[in-house]
């Protein structure tokens, strides 16, 4: 296991955030790193997510995780025990990263080796959907337990996602989650999202995700 | 059913927040109008909740609900069915409500002749906890799948609300959840929070909740 730094991330002084973050994507670019942007809910699993993404992809390519909260620790002690580098980024109460939040994790980090660099977002279906990360794709969790109905009330976060996963496909027995209602809810909302049933508990639809990942990544740091 | 408005609020002009929240709790009182401020995640069952609550106290007192979100009316929609008085705000993309919008909200509702009134809150864990919205009362769910380590990472939420509603209890043997754990977490953060274990599907728990919050709405519209 490797140890963790756990920094606070202060707020951006720019004024454009969207400028700010395409020049973090080009100089992600040159240094051929992807930066990945995990949003979701809380609960809804990310951590448990990227532990099952980082055992399917970690002897392919280098990987590192940054873990933004509000507070605690406990997701980047997690992500350690799989391997891989992590950080946990503090965010002082903000309900979002930024592209200089971003920016100043990814420096504290230290990412020139890193293929591919995860940035587990503040959980949260609003804010972070505003904000333009840096990021090379943005992807987020819809978890069942939450319902199908969650594309209705947060359109945006839906919107400008590149890929959906819809997470806990093993509790759909439990709860009323109409699958094929929120596939055309999300591909009303945005048609090019790619859309992956999946249990993180189980491991079922991972290796669609996990090839869609690794096709991302090739085309951002092979060309 | 009745029908219900759909009103967009504004952000507020106010620059105290914590002095205007105040001062709706003052014109609550003058009014004899209980208002809860209920707050969760995305999906935790902030709706179906209510319904149940509004089912075993709809007879004994006059009750509307506020239902607050970024976009769509399917809540008040479901609200409306129960019987009682429901309006659905939209906060155009603002991730929370503060007094004044409250107050727009509740000008717009028309609540004098109402005893309990129940904000639902946008669904998110962050930003409502940072606002005062006026509310006599704050109440949030957490539920079993989102897991018992969101007190670690949401502090604040958890600090601020005199009930903590435990929903989808009967799902305890889908999830790895530790109610005791959960429960000495919110405690070390609130000693004083009322916790209610319930399943808003079989109706299990509501008996303590509903009785909390008769004594409470009575010693507010009472006293």
């Amino acid at each position: 296991m490797e140890a963790y730094k756990v920094i606070q991330v202060k707020q951006s002084v720019f004024a454009n955030n969207d400028a700010d973050a395409e020049k973090l994507r080009h100089q992600l670019k040159d240094q051929k790193t992807f930066l990945l942007n995990l949003m979701s809910s809380p609960g809804s699993g990310k951590t448990t997510t990227l532990m099952r993404t980082i055992a399917l992809l970690k002897d392919e390519m280098k990987i590192g995780v940054m873990e933004a909260d509000i507070d605690s620790d406990v997701d980047a002690k997690t992500i350690t025990t799989s391997g891989v580098r992590a950080i946990q980024l503090h965010t002082g109460g903000m309900c979002h990263l930024d592209a200089d939040m971003t920016r100043q994790g990814l420096t504290e980090f230290g990412t020139q080796d890193l293929e591919l660099v995860v940035l587990e977002n503040v959980g949260n279906l609003v804010c972070p959907a505003e904000f333009d990360t840096g990021a090379v794709k943005n992807a987020m969790i819809l978890s069942v337990p939450e319902g199908d109905d969650k594309p209705l009330k947060y359109p945006l976060m839906f919107s400008i996602c590149d890929a959906v996963l819809i997470n806990k496909i093993d509790t759909l027995s439990v709860f009323d989650f109409d699958m094929d209602a929120v596939k055309a809810r999300i591909k009303k909302l945005n048609p090019n999202a790619e859309i992956f049933p999946v249990s993180a508990r189980t491991g079922e639809g991972f290796e669609a995700w996990a090839a869609w990942l690794r096709k991302e990544v090739k085309e951002w740091t092979q060309s």
